[in-house]
């Protein structure tokens, strides 16, 4: 398996240092406004993350909405206004203490902190003492002017389920106007681009509280969208000589034990006790499968490279409060490809792959690939399995294939398995927002544990490398991304539905059926719309679809055996034939 | 689900009740043979069986083998000349004690019977009395003559594993020489064309003890089968405009509380307990997420017949010891679909069904297809679901749509389930052996279960009735069935490897490489044979492979750019160009 990162959080390039600490300082800022309009309100952490920042805050009895969030901006500008630079001052436990003997959550921290040994810091840019470890704004009232209060939720004090739930504030801050505005923009774009808002308007998906979260059950628009990409990528491989293999969803424990994973990895489904003594596990990963499978036959250097190609389902074993739409779901289907390589056949592999992954990402036009080659930590050579020179060649591989291919990059030092390095690939989709998507892991441990063996041209036996590559990743995930960069407004081989035919009246409707008919018949997703509805009606129900093409017919068309084609993405229309129509798809 | 019969023994027709009772009198000879020849064994059960018998015995210390097969029919034939007609008297328990006090499996039979009030008989055709119900042979020197024995197993005494292992020796018995040869025959050809030894000769599927018995792992030309099969039916029920969906193969036991059978259902498989106090289990049936699915958009009568088709996966909790082959299975494919009818539809939707399903016979070339239809018990009236109108009318229905498809059908009265009647049909393969394909179930009672409802014209909501259908049943059955039927030569559209390039030598890899490469973007899917091996050899290895063309290419057909096509099902030769033979497919 390649291990994918389910979930991502938006990440816009371009998060300095300096615009951090300016966040950072915004908590800081907003946990004096709130202080300042409910005196009661106890601030406990306030960090800087991606985007922006948020603040925790014990309200008592005190609720908060977005409608309070204006008052709280206008009390931050006005307080922003009267401060100068953070003070950072070491202080004693016990001044600390004195400081804050009104908030038992800084309390808390300063307990913590001094029974650690930590230094305890305080700091006061004007009238409002605050425990932090520092990173500020330097210069307050000028750099903090750009900022925005985003939405509120609850979390736990300290993320833990066992403590109380506080209020957690959001809010963003940039260096200047168009930059926030900009965000904003993003923000507002995003939202209306939402997966899960479109999975409902396009009928792609739904949950049931009787199925459980995380199990999406696709609808047959959603189901036809999901299938679209297992083909696509499917033929990309077989067209690339893939190998197609076919593997159950559940194995003995046995199975997971001889590879590794089990008991130490976190995600696996509980396990099922036999009848017989015996316990099966939902797979977490296809990698032990296709071993088992790439171990049934015997094996020449003449069959290498040789890739066990699947689109298969893992599970994992999240928390509810943590599955989220598609992106982070309990059944994910992995284009799960595991290549037996050669050692010599390592480069080449690569090459191929990453002309394939090139292929993919132009083919959903996604800009800005970056890489970040995860390797050995060079402080801790013994943790790594397998030659050291091994490795080394390995990494200045996939350095050189990166390099090759042309892409930026970055080294992620520490950052690989015991088993091997690896490369991840990161896009920017339309809204400029940064996904990782694929993943290619060399592994010279299994071919070892699991005894994979070719006989090379010397009639000897020999290991054989392999690379675990999964290119769209989780298609789940793949599928919530494409739903947002495209807006749901697929391109017409992606579209579950490509067109519909809107006969304007009943008395068209035998023709609109002929056109129905033959569309479907060569192979084109269609449906006719045969409600009683004016024409307004229907092109809105359609364009509500998002549908690529609209097909009205009346009068005119069925004379002329023509079809007239409203294109949802020009807003053109014209009048063709359906040979002509057809052509056009 | 459509309640699919995995696993089915082979079946001849014919087997008369007179038969069966000379059948059962051969348990008795091979009983008197073996105790003539080892006097120490102890015979247990011997019943008749479908195509013949067995007898189950306590032997000691002695094994049994295949070579003693031959002096076990000579003592046979030498004791049946001397048998008369079996006389079958009443005695009592304590005479039947003394007779058989050498025997302690006879003795628990007989404190059973007597416990249980059963009348006990015993009988003697001569010289060999027999604790025995009755239903023999009348004449036995003249009707036991055409019998032979065929195998030998080990057996648990009353099939409970807690008990002593018997050896069971198997046998059959025909009332000609004829049938007897043309069984044995058909038995020799049935075992050159096992799907479990086809299935490793031609590199189709694997099993490895670390993912367990009755999870088959399919090698990549059994995937492609697979593949075969279900893009094949999926392509029949989209021109028919069914609406495929998606599902996880998990779900919360809740959803099974709900559809009824959790804790009714045997076969399911056990659950997982979750951390959250929750609790998933592996789906053992499709339809409860149908439902969830057909309930998460409204419904207008205009939109129905709904079709909610999807090859999936459901999962059995078979015992170890009855996994078989690709038959029996714990993680089996249907080929499932629901149809959401109005009533007013039920026959035109069957119709549509039964058409589909002829469709698909003639395809694999099945013969002699024949109905059952389960109705209710016409004596417990009180046990079914719902109107009994509905339900006299729904009977009716089911056999007017079977008069009207043509096949013999019969009445399985009180095989109805208490949700309504089916439809289960048989056919016979190339062996003419019976297979229960498809299964029609239709039900009044999820509807309402599951409150499902589409709104009428009348604008009111109505019930719509459910036809669970499942054509091909299990698609890991169904393969092992074809394997068997085709004996692994499968039509070219539906082989994993259509066509396998031959090079003479490495002087024509080159041109084979292009007919190879050419090939493949045309969608063939095809193979080279790039080994350093005589041209003999290749065909001789492509032709155990079963590959339906062979092409040969050398000097001959390089020069004039074509290739020498060896048909594997008609064993012809013809030279033609790449793009006829790409026509010829």
């Amino acid at each position: 398996m390649a291990s994918v990162s389910q979930d991502q959080k938006m990440a816009l390039l371009g998060d300095s240092d300096k615009l951090q600490g300016v966040r950072h300082s915004c908590a800081h800022l907003l946990a004096a406004a709130v202080r300042a309009i409910w005196p009661g309100a106890k601030n406990a952490i306030g960090p800087a993350i991606e985007n922006g920042f948020y603040q925790d805050f014990d309200l008592g009895e005190v609720k908060i909405s977005e409608e309070d969030f204006p008052k709280i901006e206008e009390k931050m500008r006005e307080i922003v206004k009267t401060w100068g630079s953070f003070a950072v001052k070491e202080v004693s436990a016990e001044q600390a203490r004195k400081d804050f003997a009104w908030n038992e959550y800084k309390l808390e921290l300063i307990d913590e902190f001094a029974a650690g040994g930590k230094m305890i810091t305080e700091n006061d840019p004007g009238g409002f003492l605050d425990l932090c470890r520092g990173g500020h704004s330097e210069n307050p009232a000028q750099e903090m002017q750009h900022f925005k209060i985003l939405n509120v939720a609850g979390a736990y004090w300290r993320g833990d389920e066992k403590n109380k739930v506080l209020t957690r504030i959001y809010g963003t801050c940039f260096a200047t106007k168009e930059a926030l505005d900009e965000y904003l923009k993003k923000l507002e774009e995003a939202k209306k681009r939402d997966h899960k808002l479109l999975g409902k308007t396009l009928e792609l998906f739904t949950h049931s509280p009787l199925v459980g979260g995380g199990l999406p059950l696709f609808l047959p628009r959603g189901a036809q969208l999901k299938r679209n990409l297992e083909e696509y990528i499917r033929a990309e491989k077989v067209a690339r000589g893939y190998s197609f293999v076919c593997i159950p969803h559940i194995a003995k424990d046995l199975l997971y034990e001889k590879s590794g994973h089990l008991g130490k990895y976190d995600a696996m489904m509980p396990i099922m006790e036999g009848d017989e003594g015996d316990a099966f596990v939902m797979k977490a990963m296809n990698c032990p499968h296709h071993f088992e499978l790439y171990r049934s036959l015997a094996h020449s250097y003449r069959e290498l490279p040789l890739r066990y190609a699947e689109n298969t389902v893992v599970y994992r074993n999240e928390k509810s409060g943590e599955v989220n739409g598609l992106f982070r779901v309990r059944a994910l289907t992995q284009d799960d490809t595991h290549h037996f390589v050669r050692h010599d056949q390592i480069e080449s592999e690569i090459d191929m792959i990453l002309g394939l992954t090139k292929s993919v990402y132009d083919t959903f036009d996604f800009k800005n690939y970056k890489a970040r080659i995860s390797i050995r930590d060079p402080k801790n050579p013994d943790k790594y399995f397998g030659d050291n020179d091994l490795w080394d060649k390995a990494e200045k591989k996939l350095v050189e294939a990166i390099k090759r291919w042309g892409s930026p990059y970055f080294i992620g030092e520490g950052e690989a398995a015991f088993y091997g390095p690896k490369i991840d690939l990161m896009v920017e989709d339309a809204l400029g927002r940064e996904w990782q998507l694929t993943t290619v892991q060399l592994d010279f441990t299994q071919p070892e544990n699991f005894d994979l063996t070719y006989t090379g041209e010397d009639g000897k036996a020999h290991r054989p490398a392999i690379l675990h590559v999964a290119i769209l990743g989780s298609i789940e995930r793949f599928m919530g991304i494409i739903i947002e960069h495209f807006a749901g407004a697929f391109p017409a081989w992606l579209a579950p539905v490509q067109a519909r035919v809107l006969p304007v009246g009943q008395d068209f409707m035998e023709y609109g059926n002929g056109v129905f008919q033959k569309l479907r018949e060569a192979g084109v997703r269609v449906e006719i719309d045969s409600s009683n509805e004016t024409l307004g009606k229907k092109i809105r129900a359609g364009e509500m679809m998002k549908i690529p093409y609209l097909l009205v017919v009346g009068q005119k068309e069925k004379d002329a055996a023509t079809v007239a084609v409203r294109n949802y993405a020009t807003k053109e229309q014209k009048v063709v034939t359906v040979e002509e129509f057809l052509q056009l798809l």
